[in-house]
């Protein structure tokens, strides 16, 4: 069995590979440098872990590591070019360093590239993994297109950011984790837990996100802390005191809202505060976050071989950057 | 046996379904509305016949069709945001009508949707057709990258041009006709021959493609003779046009192509004549639909089963429109 740190790495190195032809160089050097510039592998991590809850890792599981890796980094590509991005992990995108043409193609040719490590796998399982496949694909996209659709709305109600949540971010995550427990024979009752455990650790990951985004320790928080609020961002913050605020408070924070002041972070934080939003988003958090561990401990297989998945859940919830 | 006025007209009666769900509707709705602009259905009709020619058609070359036409459909979507075009078949296109984003990811799930459409077929034959379908998608954004790095350069090689037709294509029609073929359990043998007959019948089209923009009657051909010309686009004709004029005629030439003048495409037309590019065009279709019919010739089955691909053959190639 191997640790959180262990696969990290063994995928990390291995992933390094070149993924593409070295012809037309113009098509295919943008698509290899984004998947240079990293990310923390964080779904193919998980199905390789969940596979190895039921035995060896089995070369399958790397294919399909592999393919949940490109097909992220194919949906970050194009959400680039369509959120006009600038920097993805601190370097630039590909629709400004290539050209959007070559990032709109250079991104359709790592999906279909994506589907070309499916290829290989085991006949037998191919079929429900590519279904697995296809269905998350798809959602991923709903995800994005709901996202899209909030950004240009005044008012978005906290049932529909969930939704667009779960597709664009927690699907992904839980299917990566139902096709490793899939390639290791799981029976069906802990395929569905694995892909709970995902979906709402997902979530749970997300609302972390949020809230760091306003309550984050300077020092440790990567980015600008209050980014999301001076953005208007749409977040399960905003969402939530949106529907909490009442007179004189609503006022405020509509005009906050509408402009954009210096202080606009601070006096929306005061006002996250005063609503009690910290603890509310810290609680919610906290639910979902107890989910996925019961989904995790109801996976029946004796518990020492979940620790590594539980080192993950522990380090996407607990991490304060 | 079915005719190819039945096939087509079955394919694209069993086409006109909703190939999406309903909702996100400004997802799935741009998508659905490019599918219904039309298109001749050439690929998944000539996948149809292949089949045939081997047996009764069988549920999986239904599923394997509707993959191609998505996947064909996807190509041409996302190609008119980089070609910047504003109608497709008369139509507005996607990008115009719903936006660039919305034309981008509704793309992205046209081609998610054609795997869909691979995913119910018999397993034992899944891995090949999706090996091939992989292989094929790839080489026809490889033929796209060329064709777009083509019109940003001065000189294209003969050879570099026929490649990139093959490329962005032929291989789908050549694939198409091999998925056909393999669902029927032909040999080797026979998908290869079929495989070589779309691939040749493919640049033969080309060829008479380019040929008819210039030297097409404007009372048949829909759209405006010498288009081509106009926007001194790379084709068959100007690639072997600059190749071959020296002196005085290269100058003219050269002028013309450097600007806009009212008369530009009649006198290209009367240096391409003068050269004998007319003929010349004519003479290299016939050398590749000779090929493609020596091809289809070849495949070992009664000569009466292939006679719904002579005819798709003859339309494609005979065609004055």
């Amino acid at each position: 069995m191997h640790s959180f740190q262990e696969l990290s790495k063994q995928f990390s190195d291995k992933f390094k590979l070149d993924h593409f032809p070295s012809q037309p160089q113009g098509l295919y050097e943008p698509a290899q440098y984004f998947l240079g510039i990293g990310g923390k592998r964080i779904r193919p991590i998980a199905c390789l872990m969940s596979n190895e809850l039921f035995g060896d890792i089995e070369n399958d599981t790397w294919q399909i590591a592999n393919a949940l890796e490109l097909f992220h980094n194919f949906t970050l590509l194009h959400d680039d070019i369509m959120d006009e991005a600038s920097l993805r992990r601190g370097k630039q995108t590909v629709h400004l360093r290539n050209g959007q043409n070559t990032a709109i193609l250079s991104g359709d040719v790592m999906l279909i590239r994506a589907y070309e490590y499916l290829n290989d796998i085991n006949f037998e399982i191919l079929p429900v993994i590519f279904k697995l496949f296809n269905k998350t694909a798809k959602e991923v996209c709903e995800g994005q297109q709901y996202d899209m659709e909030f950004e240009k709305r005044e008012n978005v109600a906290m049932d529909d950011y969930l939704r667009m949540i779960k597709l664009k971010t927690s699907v992904l995550l839980a299917a990566s984790l139902e096709m490793g427990a899939i390639v290791g024979g799981a029976t069906r009752n802990n395929c569905d837990r694995l892909y709970g455990f995902g979906k709402n650790l997902g979530i749970a990951f997300q609302i972390q996100d949020d809230y760091l985004d306003c309550f984050g320790d300077p020092a440790k928080f990567g980015k600008e802390v209050g980014g999301d609020i001076r953005r208007n961002k749409k977040t399960f913050l905003l969402i939530k005191a949106k529907e909490m605020v009442t007179g004189r408070q609503k006022e405020e924070l509509d005009g906050l809202l509408a402009g954009d002041d210096e202080d606009k972070v601070e006096r929306v934080l005061t006002i996250f505060r005063d609503c009690g939003i910290d603890m509310w988003a810290k609680e919610l958090q906290k639910q979902y976050a107890d989910k996925a561990f019961q989904n995790l401990e109801d996976v029946v297989v004796v518990k020492a071989r979940k620790k590594p998945l539980y080192d993950l859940a522990e380090y996407l919830l607990n991490r304060e950057y």
